[in-house]
């Protein structure tokens, strides 16, 4: 699938992660830390800033030749004024124009679950609705909107990487998972066009496999569905869901080897 | 592809279409009256209750054994209430009870193109996502909570089914149709949950291939993309889109053949 080679990791790069402060986005951070090239900086975002602090201090220890920067911020209530403010701030603390990396990457990882308590049939409120939309794909629209109009592609001359962080729910349906399929299918088809649109940006979806977070006890918790339910609780109980380092590695990986197609996914168990 | 063999067309049938004053839903109307079991009721839904009674006129015409009633209805502000309302009165009309009919069929094939003039990295407007998911996503999800509310199967024991009008834009990616490829894609994904979680439903999405409505008009007027507005003026000029005819022609027969997977997508292009 490798189109062409590029060293990702070798590069000065800026890199944006939402959702930073646990679970996938956490590892990210880290396994990202540790690969990067020197005086590369990340710009962390989530709501618990302490949390972050938590990511930045395990990142400053993976590699003490990196810029970490954390803002907290609420994705549920996006405007692209406050991102933009965010952006250009952290490019002041790190006292760095865009033109100074030769890359910037946005990894989109904030996202939530959805109601899995609710099945398709009881989707019907629309505040709740837009709610779930305005986090999951919305804010990710707007933060893509003003990650580019900071990191000018014509004028930095660096390479632009969007990883969206998907799941296998955007191409297959679960019962119970109807908000987070939706929220999936719309926002992995979003960086398809986005892609299709711009043949100078690089971007494509990883879909981290069944993982071991907060969000699968979440799921265990709440869901309606007996065969989901069932299907998580053995898979935590027998040891086969994965680790955030598992899949955090894979997509170290797939970075490295450029194994993706542009504006595609991947999924953690894919062939290489 | 097909599992069981049940005559669709030889049932009493209640049958539900959205968007049924123009267009491809207009063309739907006309052949499901000619096509279906005497006695049938059909409900016609749409903003232009003129364009809707035009409607109702062709189908007369085209069948006299059939009731059709038409009210006019705003998706882009649906409630349950009134959804719930219109399904209630339209029985009364009929003069009907839900358990009357073998079959009850909705087809939600009301839909916006979006806006064409903008690429992904413009779609950063809350506000203009959320009224888009209102019509194209929530409105469909609405209409279906409430109208299994009415039919319920449990009481009916009448076959259910839903027609869901998608797009090859739901599974790939075209530039300046980003609204229409994510809102597509989000709903085709609802259905598939819907169906997932109640197997005793009947669910699919039919994508009608590029036929020539006024959305093709007003693609070519507005459309953004150099590539796709060329496209569709040359398949225009060169008489290469397919008539609404054509397209409902290849939907009446999949519905008789029942060549579809439950929950999933056919294309007018698919092999049989």
């Amino acid at each position: 699938m490798a189109t062409e080679t590029k060293p990702f990791w070798g590069k000065k790069t800026y890199c944006l992660i939402t959702g930073a402060s646990q679970g996938i986005g956490r590892q990210i951070a880290i396994d990202f830390a540790q690969n990067i090239a020197d005086n590369s900086s990340f710009f962390l975002l989530a709501r618990n800033l302490e949390k972050l602090n938590e990511t930045k201090s395990l990142m400053e220890a993976a590699n003490p030749k990196i810029q970490v920067f954390c803002h907290s911020v609420n994705l549920s209530e996006p405007t692209g004024v406050e991102l933009h403010k965010l952006i250009t701030l952290s490019l002041t603390v790190f006292a760095q124009d865009p033109a100074d990396y030769q890359q910037a990457v946005v990894v989109h990882n904030a996202g939530s679950l959805g109601d899995v308590s609710e099945s398709a049939v009881e989707m019907r409120n629309v505040e709740k609705l837009d709610k779930y939309f305005t986090l999951n794909l919305y804010s990710v629209t707007i933060l893509t909107a003003e990650f580019l109009k900071v990191f000018d592609i014509d004028r930095t001359k660096s390479e632009i990487v969007f990883i969206n962080i998907t799941s296998l729910c955007a191409v297959k349906p679960f019962p119970s998972m109807g908000y987070y399929c939706i929220g999936k299918a719309a926002r992995e088809m979003y960086f398809s066009v986005l892609a299709e649109e711009n043949k100078d940006l690089t971007v494509f979806s990883y879909s981290p496999g069944p993982v071991y977070t907060d969000m699968t006890d979440e799921i265990i918790a709440n869901v309606e569905s007996d065969e989901i339910k069932k299907t998580f609780t053995n898979m935590r109980d027998e040891s086969k869901l994965l680790t955030t380092q598992q899949t955090v590695k894979r997509l170290v990986e797939i970075l490295r080897d450029r194994s993706f197609t542009n504006g595609g996914r991947r999924d953690y168990y894919d062939e290489p």
